[in-house]
């Protein structure tokens, strides 16, 4: 069965997309630890990170970086992180999260719950920033 | 002044060192999350990952990958997870973190204290997966 994230780039499922090419994608996560966090995925559907082709995952790691830039640009924050857990959905995704404190970053705290109206605005902002 | 990893790399300060090559290193995390906490590091000292150049940055997760293999098969684990934060030490390094659960990989709990013994028998464990 498709991920999520296969539906996303298939256009089956609404994203706020940030960015994309013919191999990576970047969208808003509508579960946010913080505003602004992204997540960078590859279309190629793999589900863990290190088992990537290694160019593949070097492709992905700079397309993260054009992302993380504009985000720099657009977003209010100390500096970006950067997080790979995949427990959960199948299919490798970057957590790209602008970091002011170290909590920002921790995944065991409650999800943000933003509106589409909120996700639209912030999406169009970080979009701004490339 | 050279940060705590330029002094690991330059043999300065004792350190259990997993990997090295020309231009990254890897060695355990001395405050780690869980038993086999690594940090890969890029010898260039630069502060923040997304300023790196892109051949570096590609480099660096390339060199990533090959240590997360080792990991993978001499730590039990579920998959090794990745983290980037970078709001201490002013020099790149990415956390490898061997994952059971989502609070494997939460910085903002308390970290593991282990014997020099404990990391020694670590760090040759995973020197044994290459």
């Amino acid at each position: 069965m498709a991920s999520i994230f296969t539906k996303i780039i298939k256009r089956e499922i609404p994203a706020e997309i940030i960015a994309e090419d013919e191999n990576f994608i970047s969208f808003l996560d509508i579960m946010p630890l913080v505003k602004g966090h992204v997540l960078v995925v590859p279309k190629k559907e793999v589900d863990y990170i290190f088992n990537m082709e290694p160019e593949d995952l070097a492709g992905l790691h700079l397309f993260a970086q054009k992302v993380a830039k504009a985000m720099d640009k657009t977003i209010k924050c100390t500096r970006i992180g950067v997080a790979v857990i995949g427990l959960e959905v199948p299919h490798v995704h970057i957590h790209l999260v602008p970091l002011r404190t170290m909590d920002d970053i921790n995944f065991t705290r409650p999800k943000l719950k933003l509106t589409s109206e909120e996700l639209a605005d912030i999406a169009d902002m970080i979009r701004g920033g490339f």
